[in-house]
């Protein structure tokens, strides 16, 4: 690994110090340390049209850029933004072979595979604006020495207040109802037979880091019963203050829920989780929430269950892939509550996470190190929770 | 008043005792004392149809009729149930003239008015499955000696629940995102610039019953800013084990507010309370939910707001005239999260209220008083609440 990071830093002409005689750390400090210097940032972000001037605030489309162009063209840095990522002729592309910087989102997200990463002989630094990589080759992203970190925290309250509104919109059938006003129909019976409480059900949250915990925090006063699986168990004061109860075994606690809640990033072992198997498992009427990554789900399987009635509903702002094209079944599937991938970006999170990558491109114009927490690779290694 | 019982209970034919030389007291019990005598209860409920058989726990429709047909009539009691409640040709004006006990609901809302209640000469017993009583003309049972008497908290939980899911609906902006899936959209930015975090806003709620006080309570862990604006302020541990604040006057609270929550009875006071007046002075987008009673609001100033601008979102679940013809604007304004009228109307609810409802029969037949917080109307007296 040792050996790749120094790879990278002679193949960059950027960096400000020679790297042969560094420690790996030192190395990580050149990458990121060269004062002065004018660099090249690319951001991948949505294009908002109409609405980009309709709120001072909506930091996080292209047009608004973060809101920090005029910091970083300040300074003399380059600032390249645009929405078009995909194949070899999009405007991404093109900033490929000479780009430092790319920032990205997971709203929209610009991928960043192997052959990508192998072109970008400038590139040091992936930074995504919001939380998560999956849309970034990790392992090549490693071997080539790359920094990859995140706004850890910036989306965490967003995300879960979200999926508290979807299991309440599952729970309680709301979306029949609306389809009645709208359509100019009246018929309580057609919504009733099958809205319940969430006060009195069983609710599990497969992962429970920093969202499930706060969704956990969220539903405590609703009078649920609370159960939870992750690789360890929470803080004992902060589990008896929740309420909620570790479940070691997964598959031990899926039977037991009537709302499943995905709180676990998207590796190699959670790809394809939640297939036809497991599903059938599950308690039938299941409702599943799923904000963590599309992939976690068989995407047939979970179609397959709602139309069966196996899966009650299904509600969640993540696809694969992103965006959804017009033709994926889950748009098209029965009891869905599904959105676009918002949760994480209200004008609170942009303002958050706006913030949050400012702060590690001024650290890194600086030479110092990011919060410890915001990476997801470093020196070429993997933080622990993508392993 | 106490000759207006007299008056009732001499023109009855079912009472046990003779009425003259009782005290107000002891006639009241004498309305409801009649063991072994047969009664005609007639019991209005929306129809189900082809979702009746659909939940064995659907006991709020007619055809399920609360689930106590087999143990009325075993009782000797005559039991017509019928959704057919409008106007001189309807079911229930056939029943009129000589049914003992009417049980309707808010939901689907039998309208019992002073001419109804001249003509129901053996008319005693008004329950609502469920809360609420708008639908009958109080001072009309009063003055006729009825009693008048609700499930009091059978839907508290539910109702309080179905609010958090619509601010959070709200101020969350899911419904444009819900729209993009269906209609194979994909248009991140045309939800997010006006999608927002719960955490940190301001929540005011009108009225701070147990409702209210549900809300509040279920809003604790989102770290708002809590408001409410009621009579008196709640006790003070519950006030400060919610960290909400009291707010006397209610104009002085409403511009605050982000969000406002009604949760006040209608009475002739509250009628029409939020006015265009009242409305234009409240914060530029705020959102509103509004469970209580659709006429709380004047119908066309909640259209010109949403409208305008003034109002950045409405959702509740209540609307006037009940069910909401199919012109209604509520209908199809811009930014409304709409349902018909159905929170307090889960399968949780109903069957907590179906056995409150057979709680209070079988108090009524063995002439027992009801649980005290379930009158509304009590020896010709209003309960303070509707005063």
């Amino acid at each position: 690994m040792a050996m790749m990071n120094l790879k990278r830093a002679a193949t960059s002409a950027i960096r400000a110090f020679p790297a042969a005689g560094s420690s790996t750390g030192a190395l990580a400090r050149h990458l990121h340390g060269s004062a002065g210097e004018s660099k090249k940032i690319v951001g991948v972000f949505y294009k908002a049209n109409e609405y980009a001037e309709k709120n001072p605030n909506f930091l996080g489309c292209a047009e608004n850029a973060l809101g920090i162009r005029s910091w970083l063209e300040s300074q003399g840095h380059q600032y390249i933004v645009t929405d078009d990522k995909d194949g070899p002729n999009s405007e991404l592309e093109k900033h490929i072979p000479d780009l430092h910087v790319l920032i990205s989102t997971p709203f929209h997200p610009a991928y960043v595979t192997a052959e990508r990463i192998k072109k970008a002989k400038n590139l040091q630094l992936l930074l995504t604006a919001g939380i998560g990589s999956d849309h970034i080759d990790l392992p090549a992203a490693a071997a080539a020495g790359l920094t990859v970190a995140e706004v850890t925290g910036s989306n965490v309250v967003s995300v879960a207040e979200d999926e508290l509104m979807r299991i309440l919109i599952l729970m309680r059938n709301f979306l029949p109802g609306y389809h009645q006003v709208i359509n100019g129909e009246w018929d309580v019976a057609g919504i009733a037979y099958r809205a319940y409480d969430l006060e009195g059900k069983t609710i599990g949250t497969v992962g429970c880091g920093r969202i499930g915990k706060l969704l956990l925090q969220r539903l405590k006063p609703f009078g649920c019963n609370l159960l939870y699986h992750d690789r360890l168990k929470i803080e004992p004061e902060l589990e008896s203050q929740i309420g909620a109860k570790f479940e070691e075994d997964l598959d031990a606690m899926l039977p037991k829920c009537d709302v499943v809640v995905i709180n676990t990033p998207l590796t190699e072992k959670t790809k394809g989780m939640f297939d036809k198997d497991r599903i059938s498992k599950m308690k039938k009427g299941v409702l599943i929430v799923n904000n963590a990554r599309g992939a976690i789900m068989d995407t047939q399987a979970v179609v397959d269950g709602c139309s069966s009635g196996q899966i009650g509903g299904y509600s969640g702002d993540v696809w694969y892939p992103q965006p959804a094209p017009k033709d994926h079944p889950w748009r098209y599937m029965p009891n869905q509550a599904m959105t676009p991938h918002i949760s994480g970006t209200t004008i609170d999170a942009q303002l958050r996470y706006a913030a949050g990558v400012k702060d590690m491109l001024d650290r890194y114009f600086k030479g110092e190190d990011f919060p410890a927490q915001n990476y997801i690779v470093k020196e070429g290694q993997l933080a622990s929770q993508y392993k």
